[in-house]
């Protein structure tokens, strides 16, 4: 139904290539564990949700960030009494989630597969450079790609400049993700194709409410139905 | 004397055009004030150091892995004994640390203004993805540079995928940087030209012997020396 229109198929990784956010919701699970004598979860989520969100302009995306962000809430659930050894095991939790394997979601490789040999693909993600890079080395995919892009932040400008850079007309351009906030609204406000594949977990901050459907958007169940539209 | 032979002039960021790790060397000095009742500064100093290295792998460069690397230093040298008040106020160095003014490097401004008429001007660092985008924005240099790389790692490998980037043959680049670790025997290795420009502080890890003297390797002592050279 795309057939001829697009030059670049761009896909975003995290939840959408990968599983990622689970590894988020886990460790938040066994921080307020670790918390537990000074809040109870909801409390505790809480805080740490507030604190995360604050700390975004300064700290980015990424495991580090969500770390500190653990380890200041854990100071403040406690006033400044949690042990320091609680404090060890928060460090440990991200340096955990730091050397997890990267785990394909269903379909993706042979999607990738299929799909490369008739578009140039394009991988833009968010997120620590370091900890991107290693995904994207681990997960065995990096063969499908012309480009990898590693952006600050997935916004309109940030697409702007990433269609520049891929020297393109946004209307050539789809772009494949997980996240409405992310991936999808911006894109199709600067004039893209967006296709948005839900996956089971997003991050509160990245929830947004379902744009006007348009039709330069597709909702996809997975990500093998692209095979379909393209 | 190289006039002619050049189609592109990348610059490393961090204490070649604006400061920066003074803010390292005045935090780490911070930090051992912090912990003097566990440890003098030489042994607080020391295991920082050997615990940044052992991190590096996986933070990656940058602030935050510095924070947590002073966080994990703390607890180790107190037997986790430290108090939450300490390690709060370790949290609070980092934030500053990423906060901070960027202030250029005497002649910087002057320098790239002039060059940038005569070549495409790029800058590569290599750090975390937000603080090095805030820096670039902060520091009103952006207008010069036609393309920003922000690199996991300036090595071989690294500089080899930007010349490819920017279609251009090795002996068409020069380098220009303070470390020769990251910007200078990398690139003499892949057959590129490099300038070397030494600041007064360095990170212990970023130190390297001199590299025999090529003559595709230019000692200048300040970055306005550059508008000799090319």
């Amino acid at each position: 139904m795309m057939k001829g229109r697009l030059e670049v198929i761009t896909f975003d990784a995290d939840d959408t290539l990968w599983e990622n956010e689970f590894l988020f919701r886990e460790n938040e699970m066994r921080f307020c564990e670790l918390v537990q004598e000074y809040a109870d979860q909801k409390t505790a989520l809480e805080l740490l949700l507030k604190n995360e969100i604050k700390a975004l302009p300064i700290y980015g995306y990424g495991i580090k960030g969500f770390v500190l962000d653990m380890v200041e809430t854990a100071l403040e659930l406690s006033h400044n009494q949690v042990s320091g050894e609680t404090i060890g095991k928060i460090l440990a939790l991200g340096k955990e989630q730091l050397t997890y394997p990267v785990k394909l979601i269903e379909g993706v490789e042979e999607t990738l597969s299929a799909l490369h040999k008739h578009y140039p693909l394009v991988m833009a993600t968010k997120g620590d450079l370091t900890d991107q890079k290693r995904k994207i080395e681990k997960s065995g995919l990096k063969k499908y790609f012309s480009h990898i892009e590693i952006m600050s932040e997935k916004d309109e400008s940030g697409y702007r400049s990433l269609i520049e850079r891929l020297q393109i007309a946004p209307d050539k351009f789809l772009m494949v993700g997980n996240s409405l906030k992310s991936d999808i609204i911006p894109v199709l406000k600067i004039g893209g194709y967006a296709a948005y594949i839900p996956f089971y977990t997003t991050w509160e901050h990245e929830k947004a409410d379902k744009p006007e459907m348009c039709d330069r958007m597709f909702a996809l169940n997975s990500i093998q139905d692209l095979l379909s539209i393209v």
